[in-house]
């Protein structure tokens, strides 16, 4: 009996208590990973810089389903968006919540301007983009979507927000120099229901998706006047005149390596190569299944490929962009949800969350380095994130 | 006299003591700017990311003459190298040096490898690349170079170092995954003497500049066997013929921007813009003197070139990528030796050698943002270099 309190007790302990190391706080923060706990409200926090050794959990940051995280340019804090639009402000050396605001009912994006002054939530309900000042973490603008649900939403040089209207179809640009945060240009019809987007890395030309138009959408930041430029997707042959399917990919990165473009196969399982001069398909790699997440190692030599749903969610293949070819399928774990790099590429992460851990490899030698339990992971962010455009 | 000696003992006490904030160590290490004062074998310390506090001054460092500063992947440590061989590591947390080595009588360079375990320098004197271990600060291997002085030294994905033997007229590729660091692969004949070099941002191509050849070689790493291409030199029209001028550029930073590549004119005053795809030159874009660093803002949207030789070495010139236009000449201050931009490039750092400070602009605005004396400032370097290959 004395044993099962202790037992209940030490458990107690353990929910409450944020897993410091014995010197809290000594280290950088410039590569350090933080891996969403999917069900628990927590993130947990490695640094890659150090054999990937456990700094801390951090606890009661709301509903974590599809939730991001984007970082302070020094990659001190965390702000971490949860699906009922709770913002999080998190300290990554005292691993404690520094601030928390409700920003909304329902969010699945965020970004934080170039000057580092304030954290931009795009809420679906109601909808809106909500911007908080990172210094009194107060709402100091609230910018009226008329009442469609806003996603998409980037970071932009020049001090520039982007976003787009899921239920208006369009793409706004919002100028956040001033206090006013005035929407600067409103580009319309760019497509039927965009549900994501990205931004290149030189933060130029701005990438969105949509749910019913069988295109991307891209816009020229340097030539607004331009309006939208409408990209087809690539289609395998087997599939044309087919409406686009609704599971699109996540579109987390542009992966132009080796001169070409690399994009999952619409409909199909696999990737498209496509010449970004031309827009045109040159070739289809086959994959295990469709992809959810392909990202580009950062020297852009290998992409990695995962597919969430159906029999391969443990599986994870690496295509040589030298080759073309798949070098490489890994089966890390049980449904992989996310990976991510170590800032050089030399380690990649996994989420496992079928199997509660996260599995890291040498992207060299596709060796497993170490595997740690972590509760349900899903996303992983590295705070090398904080210097890159869009993210 | 009570005064005099008060004056004596405080000035000895700031000498002697660094300067430290309060709360010493309670920060990121992300965007954090590290200066060489060129004159007092010391660094300054500022953090981008809090108004450009300034942290701490690190002293002892050596002859920092042409000395330049690599970081460990999570930002909290720096590696600065001095002209005479002298390698420091500095803690950018506690603000102090962790350890020094000597490891020649001479040296311009240094990397450190993909994995952070080690950190390299090429010698002049005696010729070699000697690799350091991080964790024990000790000489693990020393190669040698054929007698000849080694130069532009770039860490490669993959564990690889490439570098190039200024005398021997040779380009060399070492594995640094197992400890005999062995040199995989010697390029011969590359060109004559060999000077500096840069790595392109994804890792893939080595360019090597030359005192007497008029090419630059290029090496493609993806493709080792095709060894050296030579590309050649973008010349005006009235210099053609001539042979090439000692002062070449600093290669610190590869331009390709909105399509095209940006290097300074050779024996002119301006920029070449080169068509990468025919290494043709298609235009000329005049400046005030000979650019001796020309940087491109991280955003590639500006071209930003400094002149330290002259009258114009208090000037500072800025080039529309999209124009192709110079849009403002500045002057932040006398012999302007080096700058740098902060990591999204909202702001950019002068170091006014002449004038004994350092000047802080907005990039979008060109509005001075503060000045910090600092004593005959150099090389400025941002933590963000942590996560850039062949930085």
């Amino acid at each position: 009996m004395r044993s099962r309190i202790l037992f209940t007790l030490l458990t107690v302990l353990f929910l409450v208590t944020p897993v410091k190391s014995s010197n809290a706080g000594d280290w950088g923060t410039g590569a350090l990973m933080v891996i969403i706990e999917r069900e628990t409200s927590s993130v947990l926090v490695l640094d890659s810089a150090q054999n990937d050794k456990v700094l801390g959990r951090i606890k009661g940051l709301g509903l974590l389903h599809h939730a991001t995280i984007s970082f302070s340019r020094d990659g001190r804090y965390g702000y971490v968006i949860s699906r009922d639009s709770l913002l999080s402000k998190i300290d990554l050396i005292k691993l404690e919540l520094t601030a928390q605001i409700k920003v909304g009912e329902s969010a699945v994006g965020l970004a934080v301007t170039q000057d580092g002054k304030y954290i931009a939530v795009s809420n679906y309900k109601p909808g809106n983009i909500t911007i908080v000042s990172n210094e009194t973490f107060k709402i100091v603008k609230t910018i009226d979507a008329d009442k469609s649900k806003t996603v998409g939403l980037v970071d932009a040089p020049d001090d520039k927000l982007v976003v787009s209207l899921m239920d208006a179809n369009e793409i706004w640009i919002i100028d956040t120099s001033t206090e006013e945060f005035p929407v600067i240009k409103k580009l319309k019809n760019v497509g039927v229901k965009p549900y994501d987007a990205l931004l290149t890395p030189d933060g130029r030309y701005y990438m969105a998706g949509f749910f019913h138009s069988p295109w991307i959408g891209m816009v020229d930041l340097w030539n607004l006047d331009k309006g939208i430029r409408k990209i087809p997707l690539p289609v395998p042959d087997d599939k044309k005149g087919q409406p686009p399917v609704l599971k699109i990919p996540h579109l987390e990165g542009w992966i132009m390596a080796g001169g070409n473009l690399y994009a999952p196969v619409i409909g199909g399982s696999g990737l498209a190569v496509i010449d970004p001069a031309t827009w045109r398909t040159k070739k289809f790699i086959p994959l295990l299944s469709y992809p959810v997440f392909a990202m580009a190692r950062p020297d852009m030599r290998q992409i990695w490929a995962n597919f969430v749903m159906g029999e391969n969610n443990d599986a994870v293949q690496v295509v040589d962009v030298k080759t073309q070819k798949v070098v490489k399928t890994l089966r890390p774990g049980k449904k992989i949800f996310h990976m991510n790099f170590s800032p050089k590429g030399k380690k990649v992460y996994f989420s496992s969350y079928g199997d509660d851990k996260v599995a890291i490899y040498d992207t060299k030698t596709f060796k497993l380095l170490k595997e740690i339990p972590v509760k349900k992971p899903s996303g992983i962010f590295c705070t090398d994130r904080a210097h890159k455009f869009g993210l």
